[in-house]
C-alpha cells in the first residue's frame, strides 16, 4: 500500500481516506489549519498516523510563523499546539507528536527560521521512524501467526492507519512475506465503516485474502471456528486496559469466550501506562454518524438520537499479547518493561 | 402500533418493513407464492410474524385449490407447504404454524371447500393467539423492569415482529402500562438495521423513549452504566440454547461481564427443546446485504465477498431468564417445564 501521509515540498500530503474505497483521492495542504481540519473529519485517521499528521501541521505553523519574533512566534506555535490537539481527544498519539516536537521548539527558541527546518526534518523523522516501527511490529507479531490462520481484526489499523504498513495488519504483511498462507476476516466497523472501507481496500490492494463480516458476526463466526487469532490495533494502553475503536470490547469478548488469542498492536506511542481507565475521556461524536450511514443513507427516524462514542475499553485481562516493535508481552510484562 | 399482518376479505395486509421507517406503506397479497417471497424478501420478519404470514399463506392457498379433487388438492398443499417452508431455514415458528395448519387438513380430508373455511379460521385464530401470547410476556417481564430502567434490546423483536405488541418490547409496554419510566437502547442490528429502523420506528410511533447505538457500542453503553437490563426476542430456543439475529451472543457476552441480566422473550411457539444447537441450520444470505446498505450504499470494495449469517447462538450459561406467556424461567427451568 501507498503511504497515507507524505511531506513534500513543504506541503502535506495524504489520502482522503473518507472516499474510499471508491476513489484514490489526495489532499494536499500548506496551512496546518488544514491539517487539523482533516484530523477532525477523518480524511485521515488512525492512531499512529494522526500522530505524524499532527507533527507535520506543527511544521507547517512553523513556516508559517518563523518571519515572527521569538515571543510572537512562541504564542502563536502555541495557539496551533492548541488547535491540533483539540481535534481527537482520545488518541494518545496526537498529544505524544505535539508535545515531541514541541521539545524542539523550546530547545531553540532564538532563532525561528532555522528551528523550522528542525521542525519539518523531526515531522519527516517521525513518519519514516513510524513505519520503521511497523514493520518491527509484523516481524515480532508474524511469529505468533501459523501457515493457515485466519486472523479477525476490527477497525482498520493497517497501513491506513498509519504511514504505511500497519500496526496490526503488519504481522499479517510479514506471515505472508515469509510464505505463510494468511487470510483477514475484517470487522466493518460501524459506524464510519473503516474495517469495509479501509482493511478490505488496503489488503485487496496487497493481494491478501480478506472477507468483511457484520460487527454482529464476529461472535458466532468464532464459535464456527472460522477465526483462529484476532490482532487490533489500539489509540492508547493505560496501565490497566486498551482503548481502540467501539467494538473492539466486544471482540475480546467474544474471543475469550471461544479460547482464541486476542493480540494488540501497540507502537510505544501509544503506551500511556501512568494513566488508567478513569483518566481517559473517550470521544463522543456526532449523531448523524449513526443515523445516516456515510451521510447518505438514512437508516433511522427523524427525531430518534444515537449514541456515538468513539472508543471502547478493553480490560487487560482479555488480552493475550500486547505486540510493540520491541516484542510481544502479556499485560503483566508491559508493565514491568514499560512502566 | 398497528398490526403489522391482518387477514381482510379473503387477502393477507402487512406492512412492508423494507421501506420503513421512512414510509408507512401496505401490501396485500391474494396469492400464497407472493406471501412466501414477502417472507423471504423480509417485507414481513420477526419469527412470529413469518408464522402467522406462513398460515395466512396456507389459508391462501386452500382458497386457490380448494375446487380440486381431494387427492389433487393434498397434492398442491404439500408443495404450497414446501414453498413457504423453504422461505428462511432457522425460524422455528414457520414450521411450527405449516404443521398446525397441516394438522387440520389432515384432519379434514374429505372436503376441501369447508376445508378451506376452516383454515382460514384457524390462520385468524393464530394471529389473535398471538397477540394474547405477547400480552402475557409483557405482564410477565414487566415484573423484572423498575422504574427508571434502561432496556438494550437488540433488532426488533417488537409489533412489527409479531403481529402487534411485540416479544421482547412487550414487558417495557406493560411496565410503562403500569406507571413505570421505561426508557429503550436500540443495537442498530447490522445487516438489515431492524433495531435502527423498525425498533425505533415502532417505540417513537408509541412515543416511548429511544435511543439508536451501532451494533459495536452495546459493551460500552453497559460498562458506562447507561443500561440496567437486556431483553432479546428469539427465532429458536433449543435445549442448550437460544438462537437469535446475529450479534446476540456479543450482547449476552457483554450483559454476563458487566453483571447485567440478559432475558430472552420466548413465545412457546418459538420452544424446539428436542433439539439442540447442532440440529439448527443457520440461515446464510446474500453477501450483498452487507456490501451494499439496504441496497443503497456501497460500503465494500468491489470483488471482495462478505460473510452474512442471519442467526447466532447465545448459550444457556449467559441467559438470566426465559419470559414466555406463562412466566419467567431459567434455562434449566424451562427444560423442567416444557421439555
Amino acid at each position: 500500500m501507498i503511504p497515507s501521509i507524505e511531506w513534500i515540498d513543504n506541503k502535506v500530503k495524504m489520502i482522503d481516506q473518507t472516499v474510499l474505497p471508491h476513489e484514490l483521492k489526495f489532499l494536499e495542504f500548506e496551512d496546518f489549519r488544514d491539517v487539523a481540519i482533516s484530523i477532525k473529519l477523518m480524511n485521515i485517521r488512525g492512531a499512529p498516523a494522526i500522530g505524524v499528521a499532527a507533527a507535520m501541521g506543527m511544521a507547517l505553523a512553523t513556516i508559517e510563523y518563523k518571519e515572527l519574533p521569538k515571543s510572537e512566534f512562541l504564542k502563536r506555535m502555541e495557539e496551533a499546539a492548541e488547535v491540533i490537539k483539540k481535534t481527537r481527544p482520545t488518541a494518545s498519539n496526537l498529544f505524544w507528536a505535539v508535545d515531541r516536537i514541541w521539545k524542539i521548539i523550546s530547545s531553540y527558541p532564538d532563532n525561528p527560521s532555522s528551528l523550522s527546518d528542525l521542525v519539518v526534518e523531526e515531522a519527516k523523522l517521525m513518519a519514516q521512524e513510524d513505519i520503521n516501527v511497523n514493520k518491527n511490529i509484523g516481524k515480532n507479531g508474524a511469529e505468533l501467526l501459523e501457515d493457515g490462520d485466519v486472523v479477525l481484526t476490527h477497525c482498520n489499523a493497517g497501513s491506513l492507519a498509519t504511514v504505511q504498513y500497519g500496526t496490526a495488519l503488519a504481522p499479517v504483511r510479514s506471515a505472508i512475506a515469509q510464505g505463510k498462507k494468511i487470510s483477514v476476516i475484517a470487522d466493518e466497523t460501524r459506524p464510519r465503516l473503516q474495517g469495509a472501507r479501509l482493511t478490505a481496500y488496503e489488503l485487496q490492494y496487497d493481494k491478501i485474502p480478506v472477507n468483511v463480516i457484520s460487527d454482529t458476526s464476529s461472535g458466532l463466526m468464532m464459535r464456527l471456528g472460522k477465526v483462529n487469532k484476532v490482532i487490533v490495533g489500539t489509540d492508547r494502553v493505560t496501565s490497566d486496559a486498551v482503548f481502540n475503536k467501539i467494538g473492539t470490547y466486544l471482540v475480546a469478548l467474544a474471543a475469550k469466550d471461544n479460547n482464541i488469542p486476542f493480540y494488540v498492536a501497540a507502537p510505544t506511542s501509544t503506551l500511556s501506562l501512568d494513566e488508567t481507565v478513569d483518566d481517559v475521556i473517550i470521544e463522543q461524536r456526532d449523531s448523524t454518524e449513526v443515523s445516516n450511514v456515510l451521510g447518505k443513507v438514512q437508516i433511522v427516524p427523524d427525531g430518534v438520537e444515537c449514541l456515538n462514542y468513539a472508543f471502547d475499553i478493553t480490560p487487560f485481562r482479555l488480552v493475550t499479547g500486547i505486540i510493540t516493535e520491541d516484542g510481544v508481552y502479556t499485560p503483566e510484562e508491559l508493565l514491568k518493561k514499560y512502566k
